[in-house]
This record gives structure tokens, sequence and C-alpha cells, in this order.
């Protein structure tokens, strides 16, 4: 039975149970259903010892007993829908011992071929060795076949023998272990998501690969815990020892694990518990409901969540009525600009000439259906500078709402509507504040340089524009899903094409660092847009490993600096600007810049990137390169497979 | 004018001069020319200081000088192969001056589009800096544009900071500065090799960009030079320190310095002189004149140089008669399989019971057009030990050549020709005997094992087959040209394919190691033919970086080994069979295991790597993966690319 019905929270509605053990099937789905679990993780096969391959068994001896249950026990849907198969515990297939190695090869393909028959959802995998070659090997095999079942990984968030050294109170060898290198591979041997991140690399991170983080007594820091939710994690399997008693004798997690847990929970992600004490599963029920509830925007936006858009090519296409809808949503996003415009007004015009009667000329360059005009209209009304603004679009259809709406809100003699293009169309008077809401995700990825370089002529000596100047950032990221669903379109434009997403299963590799700023109006002589940038995102020394899948990119704006005020819009998340009633502003999604192949970083190691920003006659682009701790090739050379249009 | 007419040394043929100045570009090309060069290194550009960028440039000013010669000064086939142009000496696109990154920039972009305008073969390009990500961008954006002139990469043997140490006599100093490692990049800051590695890894291998070796005073260690011969080094620059004067005060070049030269000539890389002193010319004739006069064989086999060719699938199509044709001529084969049946009939047939007339039955499965017939024969005669021989053949074309040779030899009473299948025949007689030549470049590829496997029926107990046993062996390699020409396909398949390859531009990365071994007849209960070896590729721990095209195999047959001799076949190269006449047996070429994206191997880093050999109903198929230095992903999944029909 459910956790409880909130459809953001997707998988994590779902609870399971793990078994070491199960003598009656039956009996035993039945029980685990009863306890309000929703799935029970069994042995595959009957709980005996190593069986000898076929290859190596007397051809006269007789037939085997058969190692697994019948399929009939249960019907279909059960078997597809409750039930998560086990491998046998002895099986290993990396085995020094040929033999061995022999038996576990052919066992653990019976086992996963019988699952396949079964349509089982998942299959749990133990845990692998650090170098398990061969176990990957056999996965490798089994995901392309195209089989239907997922193989989930087991995983400790803490590797045993750290475990064990921390049990004895030998902090300095736990983390001395920790640390310590493979001598052959370059990683830290005792770190579990080493063992993971090879085990995926040698699969390619197969979409049906996927990870179960098993959580025991002991977590590793939170930077280590942050790196998973990244990774395609679907289940965390609780250990009876997880749980310590209160002081009312009942079973709880310790403050940590309860963190972990809602932070995974609220990533999609199930709970498996290892362990059927009393009052567990109510626990679990207890942590699910404790998540706060999303706000209405947050539900819209989990649609969005890890979904890949392509970025607008608002210069060559004509915006839709829909996209300007969500846009004028935004509330914080139009309260920013009104306080920059009335920051603005009172530097420019001071309170005598106000008093006088001064008139401000203010142009807005894509006024779309309006809402800067109303912005810019609200500050002037504010501060009580007089204001004549000219409202320049080209979509003739934001036209003809902006003309009713004139009409609607009485502004005939204060606002003028030009229906051209602010490139090509030519003007006496001129502007003293030029208001645009021209940036992309990336500050600079709708071409708001080329627009404002062009439309600045409209400007007045010593004219603003607002925005005055915007940044853009870039971190490295662990996004598996992402990379995935990139990687899912089988070609090369998909890999080199900054995406546009509400950014959920990631995680950063390190904080963001600046890349690219342009100032308005462009006072060069000979103006250059293009850019190029060399990035060194620093790393503690002891950060821990982790995979690269891309980078995340934000921007931050300053609409206006002046003695009156500082007004910036950013989603930089140092700065992101926030709402009126406290939430985030969300007309921008970050972006997202992928990797071709993805990138292992290893522990306490700093990775070093370059992006460009190039200008061609009819386009603009980026290419963008890693060069530490690999060198990698060049993304989209000469925009081949991502542009955007002037 | 060429240095001489010899058909096997391709483009060596062809020698230059570079200059650095060159105020009249007709003459001076006019006395290359009659120096007896074949083309002329020369600047792009007039010899002037840097141009400002059009970008920064102020528009008003009147437009510069032209930065280069008209093109009309010498005509299309003199531009295109007579001229090779270098870029100006003051460029530094990845200078820390933005001003002076961005007009260097610009004129790199303006001599690479002169350079196609003018159709030059190539350019010389100035050598990067370590981590040179802007150089590579443009040159990778210049590569993808299509352009049919090449890029030469200048690259020094040894950097000019260690050469300058080494001059200075500081030996340690020197050697320490060698050894220095980037902190970001891990990498060898003064090797120079890592500067290609990088700049190459950046463009992804483009087959366009290649490297031009510069060669002064002082030459690595051997080890470091040979890495070059698996990469694509076009041309060798000479510079006049690289010359030392002898006792008659001519100019010659140092022994180690003669080797080396003798050795890229020998591997189609150009010479090119930096330094117009008298008879230099005529030295580089002379050396080029030394190189041995190859052997007919040798000649054969030039064609096949790095040609990339399928492996047969001998089991489910017949050879041809130009295949057989060309496997008889390898006297050396036929040699070893007679001296292994002499060996083997010695050892069987006492002296007495031959004189008695004990018949020994010998079988040959596979036998062709009858070279092993033949040979077995030899073997008979030689040590009178009398043989009943069948002859086994599927190929009803080969069986026709083989009962005319029996006709013809009168072997009427003493050969037997079976024309069947040896896996389906059913025969009543057993051989004491089992002779075959099913071995691949890889010993087991062309499916011995199975074959054998079912031959060994005919088998009297304690019968021998010949061979006995066979081993492979697989070593990393350097080998752009393979790895581009497999990558040129465009799919996966053909990156995840073993090639036969007569390998001439590689080099090996470390020693081969063994892998899979056979044994025949196959005693055990159930035949198992599927391996798995983990193979650890050690190197000294002051071995230099390289990069990993791939791997290397060969194989080494026991065919026979008993009290009257020890009689191996060979292709692995420590044991290499060689003929009578002091050449090596040539019927096979190695295989080449391509990787999907090459891996930089740094200095002194071991490289560990894992093959399999699978075994499925209907066909068999290795599967490779790279585990160190980095994780890789393994190739050829469940045989999706190769694989070899039963």
């Amino acid at each position: 039975m459910p956790l409880a019905r909130r459809t953001d929270l997707g998988d994590s509605n779902y609870a399971g149970l793990e078994v070491d053990v199960c003598h009656d099937l039956q009996r035993c789905l039945k029980e685990t259903l009863e306890g309000g679990f929703d799935f029970l993780v069994t042995p595959l096969a009957h709980p005996r010892h190593r069986r000898p391959a076929p290859s190596a068994r007397d051809p006269s001896a007789p037939t085997p007993a058969p190692f697994a249950r019948s399929d009939l026990l249960l019907n279909s849907t059960q078997w597809s829908s409750q039930v998560v198969g086990k491998t046998s515990p002895w099986i290993d297939a990396d085995s020094v011992s040929a033999p061995m190695r022999r038996d576990s090869e052919a066992a653990l393909r019976q086992e996963l071929m019988w699952a396949a028959h079964l349509s089982l959802h998942a299959v749990l995998l133990p845990t692998p060795s650090l170098k398990a070659a061969n176990y990957a090997r056999i996965v490798n095999q089994f995901l392309t076949a195209l089989s239907s079942t997922a193989l989930w990984v087991r995983i400790p968030v803490v590797s045993a023998e750290v475990e064990a050294a921390e049990a004895n109170g030998g902090d300095g060898a736990a983390e001395a272990l920790a640390k310590q290198i493979d001598p052959c591979t370059r990683r830290r041997a005792h770190d579990p998501f080493e063992r993971w991140a090879n085990l995926r690399a040698m699969c390619e991170g197969h979409p049906q690969l996927s990870a179960c983080l098993e959580v025991g007594a002991s977590l590793p820091p939170a930077a280590e815990l942050r790196r998973w939710v990244g990774e395609p994690v679907k289940a965390v399997v609780l250990n009876a020892d997880a749980f310590i008693t209160n002081k009312r004798g009942f079973p709880v997690l310790p403050k940590r694990h309860q963190e972990f847990i809602t932070t995974m929970l609220q990533k999609n992600v199930q709970v498996v518990l290892r362990w059927s004490g009393d009052g567990d599963k109510a626990y679990v029920v207890y942590l699910f409901r404790k998540i706060d509830a999303v706000s209405e925007q947050e539900l819209v936006e989990s649609g969005y969540r890890d979904y890949l858009q392509a970025p607008l090519q608002p210069l060559m296409d004509n915006l839709e009525s829909a996209t300007y809808e969500t846009f004028e949503k935004d509330a914080s996003k139009y309260i920013q600009y009104e306080e920059a415009v009335h920051a603005c007004l009172v530097d420019r015009v001071r309170d005598a000439d106000a008093a006088a009667g001064k008139v401000t000329v203010l142009m807005v360059v894509g006024a779309g259906r309006g809402p800067l005009v109303r912005a810019s209209l609200r500050a002037s009304d504010r501060c009580g500078r007089k204001m004549k603004v000219y409202a320049v679009e080209k979509n003739p259809n934001a036209v003809i709402t902006l003309q009713s709406l004139v009409e609607s809100e009485g502004w005939e003699d204060r606002v003028t509507i030009v229906a051209s293009d602010m490139r090509s169309w030519d003007f006496e008077e001129k502007a003293d504040v030029l208001v645009s809401e021209l940036l992309g995700s990336f500050g600079d990825n709708e071409l708001s340089p080329e627009c404002l370089d062009g439309a600045q002529r409209f400007l007045k000596e010593g004219g603003v524009s607002i925005p005055q100047s915007y940044t853009s950032y870039l971190a490295p990221m662990t996004s598996s899903k992402l990379w995935n669903d990139a990687k899912a379109y089988g070609d090369l434009a998909h890999m080199e094409t900054p995406y546009v997403v509400k950014l959920h299963r990631y995680s950063l590799i390190a904080d963001p660092e600046e890349v690219f700023t342009f100032h308005h109006p462009n006072e060069d002589k000979v103006i250059d847009n293009n850019r190029y940038e060399k990035l060194l995102f620093k790393r503690a020394p002891d950060a821990a490993a982790a995979t690269m899948h891309g980078f995340a990119g934000y921007f931050d704006a300053k609409l206006y600096e002046g003695p009156a005020g500082k007004v910036h819009c950013s989603i930089y998340p140092p700065t992101h600007t926030m709402g009126p009633t406290g939430e985030p502003m969300f007309s921008w999604f970050p972006i997202y810049f992928p990797l071709r192949t993805p990138v292992h970083v290893p522990a306490g190691t700093n990775v070093e990137a370059h992006c460009w920003r190039c200008v061609g006659p009819s386009k603009v682009w980026y290419e963008w390169a890693v060069t530490a701790p690999e060198v990698g090739p060049v993304h989209n050379v000469n925009g081949r497979s991502y542009w955007v249009g002037l």
C-alpha cells in the first residue's frame, strides 16, 4: 500500500521488504503485503550452495534438481510488480579460482535469465569488487540483450571494512582506510562509489543499470552522500543496524539518517527495509508524510524535472501565447524590474525636475504582451517621475494583446506601440532608458548582447540599459539521468546541445565559476561578442570521487545599480532571486551542457574546462571542452550540433 | 628531385627545406628545387609584427596592407605541391593577455584560410603549450570545416627547457625537469609528447592533423623516440644543431640521430632540413640510399602495411585459390610442420618397428591443396617410417587440386582423399597423428579449438595432434593510423572488430602478455572453450607517456615437443619462426584489437585489460576491456559487432 498519494514524489510512494530466506513464497509475499509493503525482495534461487556449471557437470549424472521455485507459484502480475529477485550470495564471478568463477558465471546467468523469464521488474545484484570486470561483462551482456528487467546493484554507502574500523573505535584507522588508493586503478579502494563508478563505466551507464544504496549504522560525510543524488539510485535499503531505540523504546533513525532518507524520498527513490521489526514500516510512512507539502508552482514544475528542453530561438521564432503566459506568471521577476526602473528614475530625475514635469523616455524592446510596460509604469507612478513609454515588439501576435492592454488600462497617452523588429526599426526620438528581458538561462544564450548592441542606437548619450550587465556561471555536475536522456537520441548533435532543464537528480562536483560578462550599452569602438574563458574548478583535497556528466549553467543579471538601489535578477544559486512570498523566481531553469563521455573525477582532483562563445555571420554558438582531470574533445566544433540564429 | 625511386618507402622519397625568411618567393623556391629539394617550407605571412584583429581595428583607419604575397606569384600546382606554409611566429592563441589572444586568433585563422585558398598541401603550425585549448579549438574548427590542407604541428623531440638544461651540463637538472608533473593535468610538463597528445585528444585524432618532429642536438632515450612510430608523424625537421662536423670537415649526424632518421624514413616520414649548409641534402640522400634493399616478400607485403583485413571465416566460407597460393608460398611454415611430423614419427615408431614395416596413420584435417600432405610425406621419407595419409578437405574446389596432385606425384597408394567436413565425417579407421593448420593470427580465432575437438574422435588413444597446443598474446599499442582507418567507417561495428594487419606504423607500449592456451587432444570430461584472462601489462617506473589505440595480438603454437625435438610455429615476436634463408615466416600477420576511444597512458603507469573468448550455440567471439589506467567500456558485447560462425 503506497506510503501516501503524492504525485510529486513518484516511485518513492512504494516501499519494499527484503528477506534473506523465504521458504514459502506465497505466504511470505502475503505477509509482506499485509505488513503494508508494496513489494518483496527475495532470493531467486533455492538457498543452496554452489551449483556446478553445466560445462563442469558429469553428463552421465542425473539431471540436477531445479534451482528455483516454479513460475506457477504467482501469477505474472505478482511476479512483475510485487517481487524483486536477489541473486545467490555465493556467486563470485571474479574469483581467483577458475572453477569457482566458471560456476559463478553459470549461476549468475541462470538466475538473470530466470528473472527475465518471470518478467521481474528488477534484480538486486551483490556489491561488486573494485575491479569486477567479469561481473561487469555478464551484467553488460544481460543489459545489451534488451530484457525489460532492470538491474539494481547493491552499494553500501560506507564500505564494510571502513564500517568495521569505525565500529572498533579506530576513527583514525577508518579514515586512513577510506583514503587508501588502489595502486593499479589509482582509485580509493574503500570508497564504495568507486566500485559503482567502475561497473557503470564498463557498462557505459546503461539506463537499466541502477544503484541500490545500503545504509547501516554509519554514514559518510554529507558531501560524499550528496554525490549519489546525481547517480541513478533506484532504492535505499535500510539495514536493522541503521535504527536506534528512542526513549519510548521505538526504533527510529538517527537525525542524519533521517535527513538522508528524506532527501532520497524527495528524489523519487524507494525505501526497502531489510528488517521486519515492529513499527518499521509505520516509521517510513511517518518520515514520508513529514516531507513538506509542495507549493502549487513546485507542483507545476515537477512535471519539468530533469526534462531536456531545447533552448529558445527567440530571434528566429515567435513565442507562443502559452510561453508568454508562463513567464508573466513569475511575479518575482517583474518586481525586480519595477525596482530597477524605480531606482533608475530616482537617480536620473531629481525631485525638483520631477516636480517641473520632466519626462523620461523609456523604451521596452521585446515588449511581448506588456509585463515590462506595466512594471515600468508602476515604478513611474510610485516615484512620481513622468514617463513616456515606447513598446517595441516584432511578434505581430503579441502586438494584438499589447494593443488591447493599452486600451483596457487607459495607457493611450503614455504608451506608444511600435510593431517592428528592434534590429531594423528606425526612429527619431531617443530613449533615456532601454528595458529588455532577452536573457536566457545562460545569460547571453538567447543573443541579448547582439540585440541590445543593435538597439542601443536608440539610447541617448548617458542613457541606461536595464539590465546593465549580466554574467554566466558554470559548475561541473553529476546527472546520469540527463546524460542518458541525451544519449538516448543516439546521435552526436544531442550530446553537443545545451538544454534548459529543471535540475532535480543532480549534484554539483564543485562550486560554479564565472564565465562571460556583457555590459550595456557597449561603448567599445568595435563590438566583439566572441568570448573565451578557461575555468578552474577547485575541489578540496579530501573531496570524494565523482562522475561528471556535464555542466550546470546559470546567470546573474545586474538590472540596475545606482545610489538609489542595487537590483539583480539571478538564477545563480548564491544570489537566486526570491519572490515576495519567499519562493524562488522560476522564469528560468538552469542550462545543462552535456559531455559526450562521462568523466571520472578522482578524489581531491580539480576540474579544468574551457568555454567559448563564437559569433559567425548568421549564428552564435558555444564550444566547450574539459582538460582536467583528463583532456577531452572540443564539443560542438563550428556550431555543428547547436547554434542560435541571428 | 626524389631521394631515390623506392616504391616501398613512399613519401619519404621527398625532402624539404625550411626557411625562416623569404623575401622573393619565386627565387627562393627556384633555388630550393635547384638544391635538389622537393618542397619549400616558408612563412605564410609577411615577416611583420603583430596585426590587430579586425574587431580591434579602428573602422575609420585605412585598409591595412595585405598580410601575404599575391597568389599569382606561383601557379596552383606549385602552391599545392612545392610549398608548405608556416604560420607567424608571434601568434599565441593561448596568451594570458586577452588582446594578444584576440589578435593571435584572428591572425591564425587568416593564415589558415589563406593556405586553404592556395590549396597548400600542408601548414606547419608552432609547438602548442601543454594546455593550448584555444589553439586546439581553432585548429579543430579548421579541420572540421573539411579543407584539404593538412596541418603539421611542430613538436620537438626534447623540450627547449630540457635541452637548455642539458646544454648547461646539468644532467640531473635536465632529468628532474623532464619528470616534472603539471599539477592540474597530472602530465609531465616538459615531455613534448604530452603537448601533442593533449592537442590531438581535443581534436579527436583528426586524420588531417599530424606531428612534425623537430630534431636538434639532443635526443631522448630510445623508448621515448619509439613512441612516435605509432603516431601520425609526417615529417622530421633537422635543425642545424643536429649536425656535427666529421674528421673531413663535413657535416654529419651523430650515430643515434642517423638511426632515428633511418627508422623514420623507413616509416614513410619525410625529412625537412632547416639549415642550408653545404652538402646537407647530399647527406640525406646518402642516409636514404643506405637503407637496406628489401626482399621480394617484403616488397609484396609493403602493399599490406597497416591495411585492415577482416579475419577469415574459414568454417563458413571456402578459401579462394589465391589465398591458398599465398599461404603455400611460406616455406618456413611447412618446414616446421615437416620437422614436427618427423620428430613425432621418430618418437612414436621405434627403429625396430619401422624396420618391421609398422604403418603410422596420419590424418590431415583441412588439407587444402596439399602442402601438409607433402610435408608429412617428406618427413616420413626422411626417417623411414611408413605412413598412410588421409587428407580431409571440405572445400570441393580444393579437392580437385588435391586429386590431381596425388596423381601427378604418384601418391595413390599412400594418400586417401576424403572430401568431407571433418565435423560431420564418420570414419572407421583411427589415426595416430592428426595434423592441421587451422590457426588464425590470434591462435584460436579461426576456431581451431572447436574444429579439433570435433576431429579428435578420429584419434587413437594416445594419438598426437600437431599442433599440440597454442597460446595467444596481447600487447597494448600506439597505432593512430589503424585507429583512424577503423574510425573512418563511422560505425560502432568497425571499432569492435579485430583486424588482421601487417603492422608498420605502430609501437608497443608494453611487452606482450599470455592470453589463452588450448591443448589437443582435449581430455576434459566436458569441453569448455570459453576463456577469460585478466592481463596486467607492467611498465617501467620511468616509462614515458603514450597513447593506446588498441592491442596487437600474436600466437605461438607448439607443433610438437618430444624427445626427438621441439618444434614451434610462432608469430609472437620473441619466438617468431624464421625461414631457412633467415626471413621471418609471413603466413600470418598480427591481429589488431581496436579501442573505441584512445586511452592516454601516463608516464610510469601500468595497463590492465581483460579479454574474453565467448562460445555461443552458433558463434564464437571476443569481448575486451581496459580497466587501467582508466576504466572503459566492454567492447563487442554479446558479439554484437564481430563473431566467427561455427
